[in-house]
């Protein structure tokens, strides 16, 4: 496990947790394409750093979610981003097969007309 | 105005803003990094889709605010995704100088050592 205490250029304790669930964005390291938006609280977060592969919190199921645990689909750590207000995260992944459940590549596949 | 109605490759209607905000991912149309995230209300969608540039939901001044018109960095709106579960979007745009009110092109400057 990794010292938490020296895990931030941005202070890992600085997040903005308040609403114990914070949007995380998670991005192909390689194309830059959005696969998907998940929601961590700190301890997922924890969770993330410890294995190198992303944890959520499911928001429908009340537990935690280690994304590819039953599908594969596994979504390697590369890099992780907050923004400005420390109340989102962002997450370039190296993703093993589909992230989305329904067997695409990424969740926006599909568009709104303009 | 457009025609609402045939807003949709997605229905327009079908998005899940039961909970009545949806966070929505802005991404650069051309070089496809992710520049912020902010909040819609089905309100701040509408008037996205009416005026081609982005509107949010801002949660702490409780307005609309439409991202540009005090500082000039307006999003032109070039596509928009809507998630498998639609309850996220995910906004391509052509970003007009920064997308952080810091100054910083995008609001992800800082990563998480990991």
């Amino acid at each position: 496990m990794q010292d938490l205490e020296k895990v931030d250029k941005v202070n890992f304790t600085k997040l903005n947790f308040s609403n114990e669930l914070i949007p995380a964005i998670v991005q192909d390291f390689k194309n830059n394409e959005v696969l998907m938006l998940a929601y961590m609280n700190e301890e997922s977060l924890r969770k993330t750093l410890e294995t190198g592969t992303t944890w959520f919190w499911s928001r429908s199921r009340s537990e935690f979610w280690n994304k590819g645990a039953t599908s594969g689909h596994y979504q390697y750590v590369k890099a992780i981003y907050v923004d400005c207000d420390e109340d989102t995260l962002l997450i370039k992944v190296e993703q093993i097969g589909a992230a989305c459940h329904t067997g695409n590549r990424t969740c926006f596949y599909r568009n709104v007309s303009i």
